[in-house]
């Protein structure tokens, strides 16, 4: 593809902020951004704004972006309101770097900016050490309006509704993968403890505690084999990436070194379900045209984050990017290749399951943990020598289909 | 910009479908747009689905598009959904085009679908000649979630709540204007009537009777000077168009005869209400670009599809769009110039006024009349010889400033 560049990210930190408002979170990644590119407000050309719930949470549509952003000085050039589930912080990406590859800007903002705690949701209940809110029980119809007809509870569900729903799902792809592959509920627990280790290393994830492969899974359970420290929490968060062509690049004086370059960026959808629909699994089409435009192969990623809403998740988006052989995602993180430090570090940052998963911004900030790794600023959970990273980001569920999934990869 | 083409267009009735699902709407505008373009669902790449009002109406939000087209066969390619309140279908026409020429799809599909009118809204209550509901009182808060705080309601309102905050602001405008230029109420029936005379040549249309400018005076006062023919009703309908670049055109085999080019597309945001501020007037901003991005001038356009929420809003948008003098829009169109047959036709097809206001699809609305217009399709409402024709839509309000307005020129 034709250069597009990261100029600047930003997150917030991610997880329960019930004294900030969505428009302050909104603020505090903007301004973020902008001091990380060197970038005035003036001189952004055009906005991608990513939320699901403000609607359900707030009653705020319509103009979503325009109205959180609009105190913190963005005035008078468009923005664009992007929703895709859990994928709509990458769908926001995807979309300014192609709005500035269509040269309708020289420097896009992409935002993707979550509330989902709010005052009035008392009746949440924390399970898990008195710290992690898994269930909204009431009100937020965010999770069940990810979804339509088609979809099927799985059986032996044993946990709350409604956030439950997709944990059930989950749930059942584990167990599919179990009797497929032999994969086994220890090294789900290895997936979720090695993430969780991570993000004790992450200031801005939501849980800094270490969990032993014993502790995740004595924990919980949510569905078998599903505990608690295997599945994403409810959070509140903010990311943002500004992305720019050459001239943007001038105009922002950036330092080379520290810019860095979209080398793919793919949205697709498709089946995510059935092993045996393996080749038109919406992670695997994306990953093979991601790796054309990038002109790279799985060999050439040196991390990823991917979409561990839940410890199966990770497993099966590696085996669908290529980035293990199919089958082989529960027994490579059993062998420690995951982990920091092995052969391919995934989820450096915490992943969902510990940074935390305020779906309209989750996409956002796997590209600002990409872009903090590919410059070396990842601090203690630093990904040695990392040139290349891939972040991938599925979101929705159709009938039996991946309503979407984004592929981006990053590198210098 | 670089060439992208509109290959297809449809638009499905405007009006109260209370036996029809938003689905249902969404599958007609797919297949029609799909018919006429000569394009087999397998061809497109991508689609940009716009709505506003399902959240609060159906409880859907996050991946809107994908539901409603998954049974019409739309799956394994990305969709994007947006949202930018009554500009929705631009937005999404938009970015299809920005999309094309960042050579991300070779044809791609934006389609806008509104569902406004429910089976439980009984307490709609109808006014003027028994059909036309302009007020949904309960339940749909879609209207309200347009604005946000800073937005006064003026003084004088005498209409219920919550659809007439728009119409008071609209008055507001009235008002203003009427003391600047000395516009008058009878233009503003002037106005109305022509639209409302247009669309009784469009079968399309949500309404097709005609009005004199008496019976506009003495219909149901709304906001003084605003009546109840001067303001758009709540519709339902659903509209689209397939575009592409060249490789695509020729993937399509299309017609170039039938096949029209975007000339230009732009977004923009900014003020709108203030006169005095009338040179950062977000239509005015959008209508320079777009004039540059063409290489046109306001006299080289032959008919105008504008954004008459209420017959003061063309007034306004045809001064901001430089096709009439500041101050001249009442007059111009007690002279005439802006009916069928004068110098520039506007709103051909009736306007929002008249063909109705189903807001997500309204933008996709516009487009469907140039391109009719423009191959010579429109019938009895066809502008003689049109060979250039505009679009603008404008959507949300934030503060004082308009949220977003959105011109596209169409030519040969």
């Amino acid at each position: 593809m034709s250069d597009v560049y990261i100029a600047g990210v930003s997150m917030t930190h991610f997880g329960k902020h019930l004294d900030r408002s969505l428009k302050s979170l909104a603020g505090e990644a903007l301004d973020a951004a902008l001091a990380d590119a060197g970038c005035e407000t003036a001189m952004i050309d055009a906005v991608f704004f990513g939320n699901c719930v403000q609607g359900h949470m707030e009653g705020q549509d319509m103009v979503r972006g325009e109205i959180a952003l609009r105190e913190h000085g963005i005035a008078g050039i468009p923005v664009v309101n992007v929703e895709n589930a859990c994928a709509t912080a990458s769908t926001a990406f995807h979309m300014a770097v192609n709005y500035v590859k269509a040269g309708a800007a020289d420097i896009a903002l992409a935002i993707g900016v979550e509330k989902m705690f709010a005052d009035d949701k008392a009746r949440m209940f924390s399970a898990f050490d008195g710290a992690w809110d898994v269930h909204e029980v009431e009100r937020s119809k965010a999770r069940f309006a990810a979804m339509a007809e088609g979809v099927e509870v799985p059986e032996g569900s044993t946990s709350p509704r409604p956030y439950s729903v997709f944990m059930d799902i989950y749930a059942g792809f584990c167990r599919m993968h179990m009797r497929e592959f032999g994969t086994t509920q220890e090294q789900l627990a290895i997936v979720a403890a090695k993430n969780h280790e991570h993000s004790v290393n992450n200031p801005l994830s939501q849980y800094q505690k270490t969990f032993s492969v014993d502790d995740v899974l004595a924990a919980a359970p949510i569905t078998y084999p599903l505990t608690l420290p295997m599945c994403s929490p409810i959070s509140d968060g903010a990311a943002a990436a500004v992305v720019c062509n050459a001239a943007g690049l001038k105009r922002l004086g950036a330092e080379r070194a520290r810019t860095l370059r979209v080398l793919a960026s793919v949205i697709q959808s498709g089946s995510n379900r059935d092993i045996t629909e393996f080749d038109r699994h919406a992670s695997r089409l994306a990953a093979q045209k991601a790796y054309n435009q990038a002109g790279l192969g799985p060999a050439d990623i040196d991390l990823a984050e991917v979409h561990d809403a839940t410890a199966m998740g990770e497993i099966i988006e590696l085996e669908a990017l290529g980035l293990c052989e199919l089958g082989d995602g529960g027994p490579a993180a059993e062998r420690g290749e995951t982990r920091l430090g092995g052969r391919l570090p995934v989820n450096p940052s915490g992943g969902l399951e510990s940074k935390g998963h305020p779906i309209g911004a989750t996409g956002l900030g796997q590209i600002y943990e990409l872009v903090m790794q590919l410059r070396g600023e990842a601090g203690a959970r630093q990904v040695e020598g990392a040139r290349v990273g891939l972040a991938q980001n599925g979101g929705g569920i159709v009938g039996i289909e991946e309503a979407v999934t984004c592929v981006n990869i990053v590198g210098h």
